[in-house]
């Protein structure tokens, strides 16, 4: 079998993969991609789409209920159809594969469907259904081949009333009531989902707060308000060591000893590297977490080998992926004369109300922190979206951002300010002098 | 009557004068401030806050009836019912207001009620029902006394079925059809949220488009969204020639000769600047549009006499009298020292979806548009609000915005980015390199 030559293979086409093949590619980077699924990689076919279809729907529910507010006829939490959140998941992901699929064509990168193994010296042999199909090298290969949920043993789905986020659509109806075993993105959104269509959710949290990223302020006044506006009840500091289903019930056992019945049983305690690509787990330095480690180019241990993503470490998130796809791309381009370097990024929580974070919030010399309530402007208050607060941590000598935190409608769209704020060594001060939109929720850095 | 003597007397207590009042007592200057009215002035009690209910409601309704796509079961235009809405207006009126004073008394600042005449010399009259109960004299005076709706003779509300948009909550129910004559902001937000709220809508407007302050390009568009998700009638380039009401029914007469009749009228075409402080018309210049004229630090032809909102001519939005405010208080305070200078302000009409505009979108030298459609992001295609674009203007040699319109969801708060970044010099390639969180409709501009 002949060698095809490229300057740069990618392997993984989730959003990482996709927008570092495009960025090389329209910088005249011969670029190909593997995809070991249809494009658009786990993220498009089994976690971040289908979750954001749940959570659409979640809030579409909350505003059917919440319709006596505004001067309509008081409404029931409504019945979710499971047939159209199925279609309507299966609609946006082919959607956003599409979309993807199209600028890859655009671009004139090559695709080639498959598993990737990389062999040495930047040869990757694809193989289909365990055969070899091509073998392709390239000067430079960016590894983006994501994660996987975790599973213990005795804490597994099990197609039935155990579930997984990529499994969770199957279910017949919305559950009367369902445990959620892990606090972090994943455990919280689906909290919120499912108690916004009508389930009693516990949320089961081996951490002392749900996402222990967060900074613990904001976090505390986000746990309330889900105990407070969805019912939620949140164990932290609490393991589960068991979950078993016996007839249609879940009975899950926590560390505390305490014995938990609930309908149904979700879990999503955590992902792990997918390094499947690898021959020899030896190959690439890992991290004490098994994470694939890279320095601040998104170079691994190996030279002309790079890894973006969810397999270089949390947070997991999209928009990780896609910076650090520009930065390894730049650096292919220009090595250590690359100015895109690794900046500050946003985090968040797709929960309704919204959580999202950006820089470190910890308590340092110079550091200011000021709080601010979205219940102090126009556009919250009347459009009933008062809940939440916003943290913002500014550097005393300079007048510049050093981080944020905050949970509240739109706080990821109002992150995006902070974010080119952060980027651009522009200080609080200067956002703050001139007024946004009236009434907006950008305001909340204005007033 | 001794007279009271400050550093500062702000006339009118609307956005603006308020800004005015706490950005000076903030920075120890004694101001004293007069409302005519309850703290708020008309936008918090006629315009701008009860609008905004009226467009909170609409949206609600749009949620509900869009609950089909959602999952969940389908609904008929729901029911407004009005005693929520004229509730919902006084509490978030009320509340809007309180805020205000809180904020004005933690600054310390003096606040008079009553009709605040100026004598020359920057000595105020205040007058109680007719009655002088007060005289004041500063160093400085702010005007700030806002605008009120223009009508003519045959075009005027009757408080019956012609209404106008501070008595529209005075109406018994949703009208089945109603007229609207102006296609300005005002028209257009309520366009939009009485069809919305399941009226036969007919906008007719004497320019060629909507908003005429609007990109030609995004504002077609819009017109077209308007027309085909609302089945808005809109007719342009036609000025409304009488407007009668005959039993229950309104009969409008257009110049083209087309009559047209509906349940109801609505007449927004248009507001002059309240110059009621004035004991002379002559005692300021006024612009020949009959606003009072100022310089770039918002001083009018009477030295230490400075104006600004929207008695300053169009934009009348209460973001640009608060960056007024702000520029007046600091030429106070700094002279011609002042680096607070007129900015990129947003325009915003708050329709569902929103249309937000900054900067200039004429065609020039050196200029490159950039237009991007919000049907290319994952955020509005799952949330199902996918209709919009954003345009944008570069400037070729520096990358800098020049400006930007778009419409669609979250398209105001989306701005505050492009605000930022005008009034910061950032050029678009450095919004553009760090992605925003995925998925929010912030990517419109790292994508």
């Amino acid at each position: 079998m002949s060698t095809l030559k490229f300057d740069l293979i990618v392997i993984g086409a989730g959003p990482g993969g996709i927008e570092a093949a495009l960025y090389a590619a329209k910088r005249n980077i011969k670029t190909a991609i593997i995809s070991a699924t249809k494009i658009g990689g786990r993220a498009t076919w089994g976690s971040l789409i289908p979750s954001k279809v749940w959570l659409a729907s979640a809030e579409n529910a909350q505003s059917i209920i919440n319709a006596s507010t505004f001067g309509f006829q008081n409404k029931e939490t409504p019945v979710l159809n499971m047939d159209v959140l199925r279609s309507r998941i299966k609609t946006q992901s082919s959607k956003a594969a599409q979309l993807y699929e199209n600028r890859l064509v655009e671009a004139n990168v090559d695709v080639f469907y498959g598993m990737a193994k990389v062999t040495g010296d930047k040869t990757v042999i694809i193989e289909k259904e365990g055969k070899e199909t091509v073998v392709a090298s390239a000067k430079h290969l960016i590894i983006s081949s994501g994660s996987a949920p975790i599973f213990f043993p005795n804490i597994k789905p099990n197609k039935d009333h155990i579930i997984a986020p990529k499994i969770a659509p199957g279910i017949e109806k919305i559950p009367d009531s369902i445990l959620i075993a892990g606090g972090g993105v994943t455990g919280t959104e689906f909290a919120f989902a499912f108690a916004a269509l009508g389930s009693q959710v516990t949320i089961v949290q081996a951490q002392n707060q749900l996402l222990p990223r967060l900074d613990a302020a904001i976090c505390q006044r986000y746990e309330t308000h889900l105990r407070e506006a969805f019912n939620i009840n949140i164990i932290v500091d609490t393991k589960v060591s068991a979950m078993k289903q016996i007839g249609q019930k879940v009975v899950t056992t926590l560390d505390s000893g305490e014995v938990i019945e609930s309908e149904y049983g979700f879990i999503s305690i955590g992902r792990k590297a997918d390094l499947s690509f690898l021959e020899n787990p030896s190959d690439l330095l890992l991290t004490p977490d098994n994470m694939v480690q890279i320095d601040e180019y998104c170079r691994t241990s190996q030279k002309g080998i790079y890894a973006i993503g969810d397999l270089t470490g949390a947070p997991m998130t999209a928009n990780k992926a896609t910076m650090q796809a520009r930065i390894a791309v730049s650096h292919i381009l220009h090595g250590a004369e690359s100015t895109l370097l690794p900046a500050h990024n946003i985090e968040a929580v797709y929960s309704e109300p919204p959580v999202a974070s950006i820089g470190n919030m910890n308590e340092e010399e110079h550091a200011e922190f000021i709080s601010k309530s979205l219940n102090q402007l126009v556009k919250p208050n009347i459009w009933n979206e008062a809940a939440g607060f916003l943290k913002i941590k500014i550097d005393t000598r300079s007048g510049l951002f050093k981080g944020a935190a905050g949970y509240g409608k739109n706080m990821p769209e109002i992150m995006a300010i902070i974010q080119t704020a952060m980027n651009n060594d522009i200080a609080y001060r200067d956002i703050y002098k001139i007024p946004f939109a009236h009434p907006t929720f950008s305001e909340i850095l204005s007033f």
